[in-house]
């Protein structure tokens, strides 16, 4: 009912665990239910992503990354680097917990999002239920 | 347990399903549980509002639209037109899924979030469990 | 399984709720299931966070603030006070359901996030199942 997944997110951007949600939902057996997905940290988050196209994924993550700049001088948090408080920043506008309906077993793509820059392992928590 | 709703959205802009919602919740027969709303699309997200006064909503519209601008010559992704890359980006910083506690069967006010500016057809899945 | 507790937010800004949401866990006796958490108001929010350092949540609440100004004279919903628009747009931007994981009865850290300056009762409704 409930599987811990590591997650290796190499870089920053959309690492899709698509594949790896949906054999911990197949291993769970359920065919109907609902499916809650949750990260372990306050770095990174979880977006759902249909669009095949890369261009929008790309778009998107500039356009974060716009938003949210790393030198910005009146951040106080900075002991972990610049790319850290802009990643806190970030997750918080984004999602930390997305709970997705199985219907037949299928599930929709599903996209880790790393906000930090370094090779970092993640953490994410599948839980199913009718 | 699972139902599937077709939502129609005919401009940008917030369109309240709670009754198409609330029905589905009566049909599931729930009068304490858990109602997960899911909407199965990236460009439009789902949204909760209680006020009522109409202002609030527009005013919430206009200040995404001016902080997610469709004239950003930065996007590549323009081959579904000027309002699908900001369609994408605003459904990032808003909710995809909501859960939402049932007691006594009583409902809060859900609303489609469309970002898109044409007549969309939308679906929006509803599970309900104890 | 349901639970509604009443938080008091006497500022803006992030206060800690994870003991209350720990303990009506507990009092449901979950072991291991989903602990959702909902907040029934919309100038208001959720946010998961492990960082203990202050100056995170400082950082974060700064650049939310200056992200969403009070002083934008095109807000037209102004009657309840300069803080309530911004604090609708907030909400919107930020989470207003979590669902968290539960294993061997632990939890993470989670805050309410208040929007409005004033002193405010909020309701945050906890569903636990498994």
């Amino acid at each position: 009912m409930i599987k811990q997944l590591s997650i290796s997110a190499p870089c920053q951007g959309l690492h899709e665990i698509t594949r790896e949600i949906a054999a911990a939902v197949s291993d769970s057996g359920l065919q109907e239910g609902l499916c809650t997905v949750f990260i372990k940290h306050t770095s990174a988050s979880l977006i759902i992503q249909e669009n095949a196209d890369p261009s929008a994924a790309r778009d998107l993550e500039q356009w974060l990354n716009r938003l949210v700049s790393e030198n910005d001088q009146r951040y106080t948090h900075t002991s972990e680097g610049p790319d850290d408080m802009p990643a806190h920043i970030k997750s918080t506008l984004t999602a930390t917990s997305v709970s997705v309906p199985v219907i037949n077993g299928t599930w929709q793509g599903l996209f880790l999002w790393e906000h930090r820059r370094a090779n970092m392992q993640r953490t994410v928590i599948v839980h199913t239920g009718a």
